[in-house]
């Protein structure tokens, strides 16, 4: 049974845990593969309007995902959500899980759509979940995420109108 | 004969003279309207990595513009800027100067490409502009931007590769 909550305190050092090597490995997010604890925690704890941490029965952090506005004011009716799901958890549709979390949330909080601004082309798999879940490429940025292994790939708009 | 200098700090008060008006109409920046003085002192100037100011031979000012990394780490090496030319410095070519001399400082800054995130697509005159100065739209977001006259209307993703 997954359960997928608001991020507390407590959460951080579980949280640090699964984004640290995914930052770290610099092939889907754009942050500094050397980014120090504090400025993760700033970024995705801080800044967003929410962070959600998901979790097994035991309580072992699977994944998580914060929620912002992608724009201030005159574009602050879209939001803009990045996940992680622990290298553990994987298979266990926990970004399927997430994402469709996400866009409650979304909802609930006045968002009209949620836009992608960055999905590094070559991470298919999430393009491909994505996409299933309703979201559509809807601008292509060239050579826009320097990868770590594969040099200067495209990264992807992606976009979906939520649900009133 | 207008100039294009880095923005100095006396600068200021012509600086917000010419870009409050624009973003009070709430026509082509998605800041709120109502944005206070100070939070657009820093958005223009403190987080950017480069502010400039263009001025005629008396010292008016007649345009503003800034620059800075799109985003993070290793999507660093892509620029944004953001242009506001003065209501009565129109149809002197400001906005094509400035962007001109944008794309050389985002050369010499080392910076690969420049990439607009939010151009708002009833804003006519800039997107014409920016095209013909070499920008493609590769991406529309529906909807993306809240017109203070026009309701929801389109935002366009603009992208030109610099020459190096």
């Amino acid at each position: 049974m997954i359960t997928i909550a608001p991020f507390e305190q407590a959460d951080w050092p579980l949280v640090w845990d699964i984004i640290a090597p995914v930052f770290r490995a610099g092939e889907t997010y754009s942050y500094a593969p050397d980014i120090t604890e504090a400025e993760a925690r700033r970024l995705w704890v801080e800044v967003p309007a929410a962070t959600y941490v998901a979790k097994d029965e035991d309580g072992a952090v699977l994944g998580t995902y914060f929620l912002k506005p992608n724009q201030p004011g005159l574009g602050s009716h879209v939001c803009n959500c990045g996940y992680i799901v622990g290298d553990n958890a994987r298979g266990k549709g926990v970004a399927t899980l997430m994402c469709e979390h996400s866009q409650q949330e979304g909802t609930r909080l006045g968002f009209r759509a949620m836009q992608f601004n960055f999905v590094v082309s070559t991470n298919e798999g999430a393009v491909r979940l994505w996409q299933k879940l309703g979201f559509a490429i809807v601008g292509t940025i060239p050579g826009a995420f320097r990868h770590a292994k594969l040099g200067f790939v495209d990264a992807f708009v992606m976009y979906k109108l939520l649900e009133a």
